[in-house]
């Protein structure tokens, strides 16, 4: 049936399978072989196959149904289990109390979104910068072209290909001085008459640097399911700026039937999507989701940067354009030089090249997941705290719902030392029910501020 | 009458003159002392006092008579010697050969705006970079605020005092990445209902820029004075870009009449100026010009970048903002962190506290003279060709009034290896009466190359 090469073992069986369900060659309702019988015919382990069953469910391919086994879902009529929407529909009253933390000890900021400075690999990117240096002497003075360094573009491409299956060519690639200079450029190619798709609640930033930028944009509601397709099919939006991999703050993951028939929207009249992905790479358990970029490379802009995996003051980041608009890109931009230093381009590039990215990377999710451990354990034991985990990212959402409201929640959450937002916080305009929703990014935290405050 | 300290003497006698004028003291066709019996009064060589004066003539606050001395212009009736405009006003007719080069001979291209790179003092870079690294070390990767590094903005707030008298407070500088990205923070900061007046002919990448980010602009025709101030205020322009000190191509100098003028036109209705200094500090002889800003604190934003005094690669500007602007800066960008990385400012800051950067200006200056006695002498041998020179900036104009058009003047160019740029090429709206005219942008020359073609 598959065959299944040595190394990723799973996901290639998941890619296998996958591409199955996409060609047809299994029809919605089919019902997968059971994990022991294909580990068996494959000659891999039952544990290959329950993680490539395990990532094929998280992205919406298949459902599971307790003691029938794995049934194949219409990517089109998508109705899976939603980890992430738990949380937003369920009902319950419980005890207001979170953390366990007193006045006296040192602030917990649960609203900054960047990783504590003292795991970067500071002594790696300095003997890099230094060899850089070294190396380029004074062709580091010479002008960049538009779209970046070369050499970056084809190191972020490897990149996007090795770790979230991305083939696209490092021409299409713009490097940018991060997220919000990214968002301005997308205006002044696709131009000031599209109306501006984005996900309410979401991060303010977005729609606020669309105005800096003479965009206009509308609030379309996110529910379990990611941006609600139906209001945007309903809208006036001509560009949509999503986060299907993990949504903020509401945790959503877009489930693949969603993304398709986002894609149909796109299409239908020659519409754009922005794959903001600023954070897949934190994905705790099993690979990342496929991104909507690969879907539909013609309609879809991908876009991640390097603050949050690198260092706040790092500002850097990077757009995959679909090939019409990078075309564009070079005409319009071709008298322009990139505003991110060659300096910084070169030592990046050689951080990627060299295999620093990805174990740096690597030792980051380490020490998120057991970040993570801690706090959930810690949420577990607070009363009347409910949780929602989808592995994807670096925040949870925990509903107090007896805490009598959200200016409640976060003066309670003062009063322990820890500083932290609702989800009404995040708010473009009033949604209703998503009240008592305290928002915990814990990508700031470290196990030692965890377990200080777990006494 | 004038006390005159030791250092910089006569720009200490020039600002007092200067003073009386402004307020009155001395007035409109009052004569200034003759400069012998100044220096005897004052116990300071000749010299100094002609130096004086000689700035005082280029800014236009005083006129000379042949045989009779300095006397004090009418600063709302200015009419005083035009250097840069007596190439755009008079006629002849001659030969139209210009350069001495042969097709074989390497390309020299007079169209790029940038200094040699092996003038860059590379190794002092590579060393403050070293030691910003082992200095600073994780405090490069935290979070830089939206105006920049405050080390930075200090440092070019004293580079602005000692070399342009710009007297302002580092919070009201706003550090950015490079010219074109602050012309879109302008864009952002003043909102897209301004119509940009720009200077015709002048970089298209200004006028460009404005309308890739959404705003309007209008074409103003630039004189021997500068930007038209009538045509100014006959127009929808609510903010007037200019490049008084020295106009791009025209070579225009705008005299300090003309200057008020346009001052006057912005507070009549709260408009701004945006006063580009984009190469003010290669005036070769005597000081820059005294800067709008100066004279208009409210309504003036004074912009420049180090593009041209490092190196193209370095993608850092700055501006200063009058104090309410400032102030609305910090409130819209608050939450922005600042585009160009903390590494970069840190360095360029150390560079400017160790005296770095005006060492390196004083070479290059010494250089672009050396490159601009060659480049005059070659032109004065070339027939028929006749040369403006205001002795600011890095390019100088030269009339082939015989060539046939500027098509000839370039195809000739081109057949001696010279590549080049008419004044027409700079053309928002086309104007009668700047045909003939090669743009000689000498920036990336060297001596070397002007003593090979000089054979």
């Amino acid at each position: 049936m598959y065959s299944v090469g040595d190394k990723n073992k799973y996901y290639t069986l998941y890619g296998e399978i996958r591409a199955d369900i996409l060609r047809g060659k299994l029809k919605e309702g089919d019902r997968l072989p059971s994990k022991r019988a294909l580990a068996a015919e494959l000659g891999v382990s039952v544990i290959t196959v329950q993680l490539a069953y395990d990532q094929l469910l998280a992205e919406g391919y298949i459902r599971s149904k307790e003691r029938s086994g794995y049934f194949v879902e219409a990517v089109t009529d998508y109705s899976a289990a939603k980890p992430a929407s738990r949380v937003l529909q369920k009902e319950s009253a419980d005890a207001p109390q979170a953390e366990k933390t007193d006045a006296t000890q040192p602030q917990i900021d649960l609203t900054r979104g960047s990783a504590p400075v003292n795991l970067f690999p500071f002594s790696v990117w300095a003997r890099l910068m230094r060899g850089v240096l070294a190396d380029c002497g004074e062709h580091l003075l010479e002008r960049v072209p538009c779209n970046g360094d070369k050499g970056l573009r084809t190191a972020i491409a490897s990149e996007l290909y090795r770790n979230r299956g991305i083939d696209c060519d490092p021409e299409n690639i713009v490097i940018g001085g991060g997220a919000e200079h990214l968002y301005g450029v997308i205006v002044q190619l696709l131009g000031r008459d599209n109306v501006f798709a984005v996900e309410n609640p979401g991060y303010g930033r977005i729609s606020s640097t669309y105005a800096l930028n003479g965009a206009k944009w509308v609030p379309i509601p996110v529910k379990s399911r990611g941006m609600d397709i139906n209001k945007l099919q309903n809208s006036s939006a001509t560009v949509a700026h999503v986060s299907p991999a993990h949504q903020f703050p509401t945790g959503a993951v877009m489930p693949v039937s969603e993304r398709t028939r986002m894609i149909e929207w796109a299409a239908d009249g020659g519409k754009i999507i922005i794959e903001d992905d600023y954070d897949s790479e934190f994905r705790l358990t099993g690979k990342p989701l496929q991104s909507m970029f690969s879907l539909c490379p013609e309609r879809v802009i991908y876009m991640n940067t390097f603050s949050k995996s690198l260092a706040p003051s790092m500002r850097m980041g990077y757009m995959v354009l679909p090939p019409r608009l990078a075309q564009k890109y070079k005409s319009v931009f071709k008298s322009s030089a990139s505003i991110v230093p060659l300096f910084e381009q070169k030592t990046l590039a050689a951080m990627l090249d060299g295999g620093h990215f990805e174990r740096h990377l690597s030792r980051l999710k380490n020490h998120y997941r057991e970040v993570r451990r801690l706090l959930l354990a810690a949420l577990a034991n607070a009363e009347g705290c409910e949780v929602a985990d989808t592995g994807s990212g670096l925040h949870v959402l925990a509903r107090f719902s007896a805490a009598g409201g959200d200016e409640n929640i976060k003066k309670e959450a003062e009063r322990r030392g820890v500083k932290l937002k609702c989800l009404t916080d995040y708010f473009l305009s009033p949604i209703s029910g998503m009240e008592n929703y305290a928002v915990i990014n814990y990508s700031s935290l470290t196990a030692e501020m965890l377990k200080k405050t777990d006494n």
